[in-house]
């Protein structure tokens, strides 16, 4: 067999099955806090820092303490909430920043100090040899005060190798504890860390903090650990400046999956994205490894078929191992197998022939660019059954009122084919008053949860057309139903009475009035 | 100096800049639209074919003709649009699918046979030897009917890779122009594709299609292009089937800027991206590398103090090199240098102390999770300078009627300090509607331009907080606003009127309401 080798084998790399105990450094909340539009208050950093801990991240940057006194307070709530993970504070090269970081009670400072002449000389406007003591200098001080000091080489993949050695060299003789290779612009190509990072290894113990300009930031960080780095810097998402930074779950799967090694727990991460998405706001694209809406869901009709016979066909790990589930869409790539197992999930049962005529009207609906829900599916099996129910809950009239003074609305609905008395309420917004106008109508002895609410980001002109999608359940059956429409009140406020109609069809139960 | 090489050096690899005349197949017509609730139209697809074209796309896979007659008529949509690269339709192992490409004439088809046992054995049901003599009568078929042939080995990377040889090799002595190493469920180490494509790359002409489950998509494709591969397969903006295929936009950047070797055009990258995104509706994460809104955007004092003073400060390529613009973001990061640089803009004089007054007031808005738009830091520098403005409009009230019927809205207006006349309109929606009534009410001399109209994702419950921005132009100012309110029409109609009042802030012309 011919001797191919990349990073096991190769002389100067090591073998990344051995890289076992490599740390993370997560900076979500300092680097993923700086990305425009963030700002995080106390409590929510504290979530995400407990979420962290859970998930076994070793060290976390809290934040940067020269950023004000708001900021002070954040970090000094995370360092005082007794996590496992070690906490720091990012300090720029002057005595201040550590001082402040120091109020607020950390155990450790990232100090960040210019390492390319463009950042040494045109940025901060000292020299080489002043950057060098200054460094030193700093260094000494905060060891002194008993603080964990990462020196981290700002825009060290530009800088002239030969300096970063010398600057990051005479951290570690100071007393640094580590020091960190930093593609603070996400210039670096994988060759370009393989060099540094050796060079660098052969100094003290090193960290990788890539950022994602050219795509490369997983593989940077993988080639920085065959080098020799025992941590790595990154964020949760991938969120940070620009691009961003690295996104630690993916370079924990890659580790996991591709090389055994063992470093967060991985079964944590899905929920630990949720929170970081929601909470600063940056929502994941679908397709984001690991922890994106689809990165689980399979539609076309030969991924869905094979993974019906066999769950690992198209998968390259089970979801459960990072905390989620496999789902199966429905669309206009749909094949048999996928519709007659959605089908059946709804135990519904039907013959041949009426499977084909199903998965030709599934497809004519992904044809026109829908998802195809689970209210369209019910839809066309009674159809093609010719088991065309009555709607139990039907919206005859809705008015809703908005912009100014009080959101009203008010509805008439059916039920079971009669017609309610008109109701009417007031919410936050129309939508709101709606469907408590509609609770109303219905009585107490319907009731359901809005298990998700969801709108696409609207871009465009003010006339724009508006896709709402919602799951509802009640008891255990749960449904998803979407609704398209120019005014996002009707919009919203038919997708829901929809969902309510369809938890309602199997049920014998009368839908009782209030007295 | 210490020699250490991963890309250039090793026996086994080409050094990358090396790699000149890789080029790219681009599936985001078949691959990409497969990720779930895509379906493209053929006017879509054509859209998307002319730009990729445009963008010196060497092959468009433009979708799989076995999925229906619609599909058939969109690839020969593509087909017919005379363009200079290679038009495919994907087929599987079976003489019907070549039969159904060759009906939309296409130049040449991306035949998928089994590679790995699973889905050779478990997935088709036929046997190792079967499948060589099925694919090589395949091959010799599809080429008889003069097409351009590429096998690709599906699910290559969980292949025995002596199987993986005897098959692909069988196809390139029965006439197959190009093979293809497939990662087609994302498994694959860059280990895993070296050793695999050093191999196949002494068989004939190999491609590389990689998948992002363990965030390696890009780094499988350089690897593979280390290892011999001269051709590329991916999609724009990574789209594809669960976490996406690799994205072409980075492999271009990484190859173009650490290796100098060009690819696709990348001027048109990010028009492409944008069109991609909006006719999918697969919207991109704003930390999406090269493409994504924040990719050259910031907004921390460091970084925007830094890239003032030099823009390379903080970025590794100009934002001009793939068709974008810098951009300088406020926030709770903010810092003196660029709030100078966004009066400046607005052409507003501070001094030091009350630049530094505005500065904490900026910080103040951005610790409250705000991004910090043109209207704020106008209004802020106002107050700080006491130079309070009337507004010039105002408005004094707002109905709006929808959810059924013809969406109607009323408004009252005040205009330099009198109330108007109360205007009325009908429109697609209850915000369309208050917009036609504005117009009304401020008569024809007022026009401006919605240039964009931003609605966050909503998710949540129905009493959700929506947050509306919206940038708005008149003559050659433009103005960004936005408003949030758990009413999305109150925060849509109060973000324009205050754009509008913005705008005409700095004009002296009286606004005459319509006779």
């Amino acid at each position: 067999m011919t001797e191919t080798t990349l990073f096991g084998g190769h002389p100067l790399t090591r073998d990344l099955s051995d890289a076992d105990g490599v740390q993370f450094l997560d900076t979500t909340l300092r680097d993923g806090e700086q990305a425009p539009g963030i700002s995080l208050s106390p409590d929510e950093k504290a979530r995400i820092a407990r979420q962290l801990d859970a998930a076994e991240i070793d060290v976390i940057e809290a934040g940067s303490a020269c950023t004000g006194p708001g900021e002070r307070k954040t970090i000094s709530r995370v360092a005082d909430l007794d996590l496992d993970a070690t906490v720091t504070s990012f300090c720029r090269g002057i005595r201040n920043d550590i001082d402040l970081a120091l109020e607020c009670g950390v155990d450790g400072i990232n100090l960040v100090v210019p390492a390319s002449d463009r950042h040494v000389e045109d940025k901060v406007g000292t020299s080489r040899e002043d950057n060098v003591a200054s460094t030193v200098e700093l260094v000494e001080y905060a060891k002194a005060q008993g603080l964990w000091v990462e020196v981290i080489g700002e825009d060290g993949s530009r800088a002239d190798l030969d300096y970063l050695e010398e600057l990051l060299g005479a951290a570690i003789d100071a007393g640094a504890d580590r020091i960190c290779w930093a593609d603070t612009v996400g210039h670096a190509t994988p060759d370009g860390a393989l060099e540094a990072v050796s060079r660098l290894s052969k100094l003290g113990p090193v960290s990788a903090h890539t950022h994602d300009d050219l795509g490369l930031a997983v593989m940077n960080a993988l080639v920085a650990v065959a080098a020799g780095a025992d941590m790595v810097h990154g964020t949760i998402n991938g969120i940070g400046e620009r691009a961003g930074n690295v996104a630690l779950e993916e370079v924990a799967i890659a580790l996991d999956h591709g090389y055994g090694v063992e470093t967060m727990d991985l079964t944590e991460v899905y929920d630990l994205a949720q929170l970081v998405a929601n909470t600063t706001g940056i929502q994941l694209a679908p397709n984001k490894a690991v922890v994106g809406q689809n990165a689980f869901t399979h539609e076309s009709g030969i991924h869905t078929d094979g993974t019906l016979k066999d769950d690992a066909m198209y998968e390259p790990y089970r979801p459960e191992k990072v905390g989620r589930e496999r789902r199966l869409a429905l669309g206009k790539h749909a094949g048999r197998a996928g519709v007659a197992a959605a089908l059946d999930e709804h135990d519904i049962d039907v013959s041949d022939d009426e499977l084909a005529t199903i998965v030709g009207r599934v497809k004519e609906i992904g044809d026109r660019g829908r998802r195809v829900t689970d209210a369209d599916l019910l839809t066309i099996a009674e159809e093609v059954k010719g088991t065309d129910r009555e709607r139990r809950v039907e919206l005859l009239d809705l008015t809703t009122i908005a912009g100014g003074g009080t959101p009203t609305a008010s509805i008439r609905l059916a039920v079971d084919g009669e017609e309610r008395e008109p109701a009417s309420a007031t919410g936050s917004g129309p939508v709101d008053a709606a469907m408590t106008a509609i609770e109303e109508a219905l009585g107490s002895s319907v009731n359901w949860n809005l298990d998700s609410y969801h709108v696409d980001a609207i871009t465009g002109n003010t006339d724009a057309v508006v896709t709402v999608e919602v799951e509802m359940s009640r008891g255990d059956r749960t449904v998803t139903v979407s609704n398209s429409d120019s005014d996002i009140t009707r919009a919203s406020v038919h997708a829901m009475v929809d969902a309510i109609d369809r938890l309602l069809a199997d049920e014998d139960e009368p839908v009782v009035a209030d007295d």
